[in-house]
């Protein structure tokens, strides 16, 4: 190439090339549309301009932003502080679901469902401060690792959404997670991995109460549900945290579905997007029939209203951050 | 002033006398100490020096930002709805506090205190969808009157505070009101006049549901309280909302006294300042006495434990915005 070659060349292909924001996603359908919303909601001279005080995107975080196989991450923490608090609950021996973790019988475990877990939460995520519950969850965070993958759990969220997450927020985006998961759970490590302070955190939580312990102010975890941040709980917090209606929105379960209602009834445009779980080899592959991320009905709403959704084996170059070489 | 001097004037004198950012501030201890905190905090190369993301600083409402006189604004509103919902219910005329609002018996409507102005509120800002709501309270904030002053209630904020809050965003800040009134009465307004967008805004909250009306997904909202943000309420509502500890809080009344307790707990620099109403000839003087906005105990603390406390009279060249010249 001749110097008038490579000026030309530098001139007529800018480095949007060079620069993609998006690498890890292929060049298929999904990418185009974020990029084509995005620019739409931008240009101050588009018809659909947003000013960015209200460019609000919403993002799902398990199976959303990190994998969720074979059972919700947060269940493996509830596991490990039931183990760790065994010993001064001597009862749990004999109820359950307290003895089948304690035997490691996890089916027999999660048998009594959501319930189940959210009882097992509430008895060892309760009766401690904030502060010391946010050490608790610091310590597992930075050092449990993933039965299969052997991968720390913060390892296993999705490159391509971390992508999306920087790109949205370099075009003057909000970006906030609303989670079924513990909201406490969530920030003490949510603003290092994806960039997200706690104060753009939602999810499900207990209730706490202020009290004075030798002259200084605490916050004390009570083992009483005051939020659950699923399905229609989800606008609902996404109302009471936020105040404003989102104009995208991001999920990959039927726990989501309402949140992309909400999001995609507002006037003005909109972006919704599924992520559906089709990669068995590089990640997990289900959808209609998971007890975990059931993807049904919004599947089938998804598909009716022309949302976009992601092939993760189809459009994912990557998965994980690990991957990158 | 020959050139030499002129030189060296401007060189000695930075633009800071120009460009006050706290102009109606007198120049006086409350002045000197933000500004010392707010210097200590920013620069990167001081022992005290915080990073941005940690920047919070929280701030109520009602006598903090804006007047509370002679009754919160909200309650002005909660009548103003009485009145207007009345021909749909006749049996308000026997009953209390209903009747007596109807009679603009504001004393006896009052009688109750707290609890009387709460079930007036449930049943006057309950029932309608999110977004119904928020046009009333916009209506009413863009046309109600003020009964002494004649202004809108929105005129009636403090512009030594609107300074305080741009100056602290400026040097990186979040800024948050942290109020016991209700976070969807705030809302509407509150990005225009104070510049703080909905999700900084923490307030009271009455439960809502999440429904489809006519396929149309709503928001609609219950005669039920699902929190009230006052007292031992606010650091509880700062860690829900925020989950981060402030490291600077703002106040009038005993009502926010955990709250700066809270803020003033963590560990590295912590700035507390109350508002002090001292004013009777340009505002409301009261304190100790005064059922609205009581400053009793927290006026203690605050001298003991050698927080900031505003004289309005002393400290405060402007209250208002509109007595600007």
């Amino acid at each position: 190439m001749n110097l008038t070659a490579l000026l030309l060349a530098s001139t007529l292909a800018p480095s949007a090339l060079a620069q993609d924001p998006l690498p890890s996603w292929n060049d298929a359908a999904p990418k185009k549309a974020i990029v084509a919303f995005v620019e739409k909601v931008t240009k101050s001279d588009s018809p659909d301009y947003v000013p960015p005080a209200e460019r609000i995107a919403t993002f799902d975080n398990d199976g959303t932003l990190w994998a969720e196989q074979p059972m919700y991450f947060q269940a493996f923490f509830v596991f490990d502080r039931v183990r760790a608090l065994a010993p001064q609950h001597p009862e749990w021996k004999d109820k359950e679901p307290f003895a089948s973790v304690l035997k490691s019988d996890v089916k027999s475990a999660l048998a009594g469902g959501e319930h189940a877990l959210l009882e097992m939460a509430m008895a060892t995520h309760a009766g401690m401060t904030t502060e010391e519950f946010q050490k608790i969850v610091t310590d597992w965070i930075t050092t449990a690792k993933h039965p299969q993958t052997g991968r720390l759990y913060t390892e296993m969220v999705y490159q391509p959404m971390l992508e999306l997450l920087a790109y949205l927020r370099a075009n003057g985006f909000k970006t906030f997670i609303v989670s079924g998961g513990g909201i406490e759970f969530m920030r003490p490590w949510a603003e290092k991995v994806y960039g997200i302070p706690p104060e753009q955190v939602i999810g499900s939580s207990i209730k706490t109460n202020f009290e004075m312990r030798d002259g200084k102010p605490v916050l004390v975890r009570l083992p009483e549900v005051n939020f659950i941040d699923d399905k229609a709980g989800k606008p609902v917090g996404i109302n009471q945290h936020i105040g404003r209606r989102p104009i995208a929105a991001f999920g990959n379960s039927d726990g989501d579905l309402q949140m992309l209602q909400w999001t995609a009834a507002g006037s003005g445009p909109r972006f919704c997007l599924y992520v559906h779980h089709t990669d068995a080899e590089r990640e997990w592959a289900y959808d209609r029939n998971s007890p975990i991320g059931r993807l049904d009905k919004a599947l089938d709403e998804a598909q009716a209203k022309g949302w976009t959704v992601v092939d993760m084996k189809q459009d994912w170059r990557l998965i994980y951050p690990f991957e990158k070489r």
